[in-house]
């Protein structure tokens, strides 16, 4: 297959590393500063899948580079802040039999490649492996808590393309999935990440505190309920009938094998680079609005995580 | 005059040496730890009133030390957490003649102190000259705002007497003024530090970065009128007729000439002292409550601040 890997930070240089070993013709378009670096070095991957490295076929920083082009299958994995400036770049290269994979964070990347790109085209994925990026296109898989989730959000593309593509990933040996629920899957993982990242960036504590101490597991509680009125007023259903069953399931099952886990946003605070904030509780608080519904304590994080990152980029 | 002086902090010595230099009879109560110090080297006060040192009258560490004594005034100068314990404490001491004054932060004092002395005798000062502490029983003087101002509450003590000791105070250089209105001073305090100190302790900025940036201005505005909200509710009157008002007040009067400040909470959290917050934000929520009201951004930072204390508590 011919596959085009858009960003190449810690998640893409896994993916264009392993579905490169596996056979295909793997373009990764990265930020123009690691370019010289990956086309020399090429990508390399570590960790608990084994130590991997390729030469691309071919890495670019533009997408203009790649005019005339057409691949099977797009897997953008660069920040959700991005995503809708990034289809309308690669827009014009979804041809006929392109697919269109989003692998990213938080809500609102389905809704904002739909602006450039058809709904039919375009997949989610929800990833819970960590990587870390040891340089420019060398990254450490540290952690896999559950298989990759594949698929279309209005399921819009019938399973057996599903299936294909959820074989191609497997063969490339990344546990991968697909689901006629990934919005359940997404969902899922945006209401773990909008406790505890968002929490983990303001306190600078591991998942681990957050939940022993008792005035943060109150908050996590109330940011969770809140969550859980928003899907039930948007009628979107999830794996938990209600808060307080997730609840159960996030002290008892989510949160132990993280405990040490330290916020990927606090990173990005650290290293004055943007937050995903706005994809997590902002995507909350935004849905709430539209749904005329109040939820005051996500409100009050989603000012905390910018106010964190605003004081941290002007140091 | 038979003065007692309740706690030797910051606040406590510049009270304890500036009276006891105009020619009263002072006692200090003071921690166990700083006894020895304070009985050897004396009180000392420096910064803007200038330098001076006195030897006090007594220093005890316990309240039994003083049985049978009977004062004058007593000055309460401890953490507003202490409050109640201390009262009653000293409560055996408040003679016929005595009269008590607690010059301490946040909401709460008068009411904590009236559980154990007869709301007749009890004063409430609110003092924004800033004192910080260099050893036990050194204090400099860094800043002032505006004269401290006392009075009582449900006026229940008359004007003479409240005059009088204004001028006590004034006469040991600290320029006082006696008010009908001390709770509208009082709670203009608690506004001003609800939220500059919380949020100030939470992000670890000035109050000049807190009103500079866009995110925590509008985290400020949406405390200031939850407070007032509160306010109306409960029908206490302010020296501004709405929030509105007070804001511009806030950033155009109030700010400006602290905006170098760093909040006090902090300080007290990462030395691992507990905080003031239940006093400030925390005294919002539990009136609110009271009044069935809701202030859901003052429940936010209340929580913020515990969670902030107890993680720098546990380290």
């Amino acid at each position: 297959m011919k596959i085009l890997v858009v960003g190449l930070g810690a998640l893409g240089t896994v993916y264009s590393c392993l579905l490169s070993l596996s056979g295909h013709e793997v373009t990764g378009l990265s930020r123009a500063a690691s370019i010289e670096r990956i086309k020399e070095k090429g990508v390399k991957v570590s960790g608990i899948w084994g130590d991997h490295s390729v030469r691309l076929s071919n890495v670019v920083a533009n997408v203009s580079e790649l005019r005339q082009q057409t691949f099977d299958m797009i897997i953008v994995t660069v920040k959700s802040f991005v995503t809708e400036e990034i289809a309308r770049e690669i827009a014009p290269l979804v041809g006929d039999k392109t697919f269109v994979f989003l692998l990213q964070n938080g809500y609102g990347n389905f809704e904002a490649a739909a602006k450039s790109i058809t709904e039919e085209k375009l997949l989610l994925g929800r990833v819970i492996f960590g990587a870390e990026t040891l340089a420019p296109g060398e990254s450490k898989v540290t952690v896999i808590a559950d298989d990759v989730i594949i698929g279309s959000p209005k399921n819009l593309i019938n399973s057996e393309v599903l299936e294909e593509f959820a074989e191609i990933f497997r063969k490339a040996h990344i546990p991968t999935k697909a689901s006629l629920e990934i919005m359940k899957y997404i969902w899922g993982k945006i209401i773990y990440n909008s406790a505890l990242n968002s929490l983990g960036s303001i306190f600078e504590v591991s998942y681990g505190q957050l939940a022993q101490e008792p005035v943060t597991r109150d908050l996590m509680n109330k940011i969770i309920r809140e969550i859980f009125d928003l899907l039930r007023a948007r009628n979107i259903s999830m794996f938990w009938p209600d808060a307080e069953t997730y609840l159960a399931d996030f002290y008892e099952k989510l949160i132990p094998p993280t405990s040490a886990h330290h916020a990927s946003m606090l990173q990005d605070i650290q290293n004055g680079r943007r937050t995903e904030i706005k994809a997590l509780n902002g995507a909350v608080v935004k849905l709430a609005h539209e749904s005329r519904l109040s939820v005051p304590v996500n409100e009050v994080i989603v000012a905390m995580v910018k106010a964190k990152e605003s004081f941290s980029l002007r140091d």
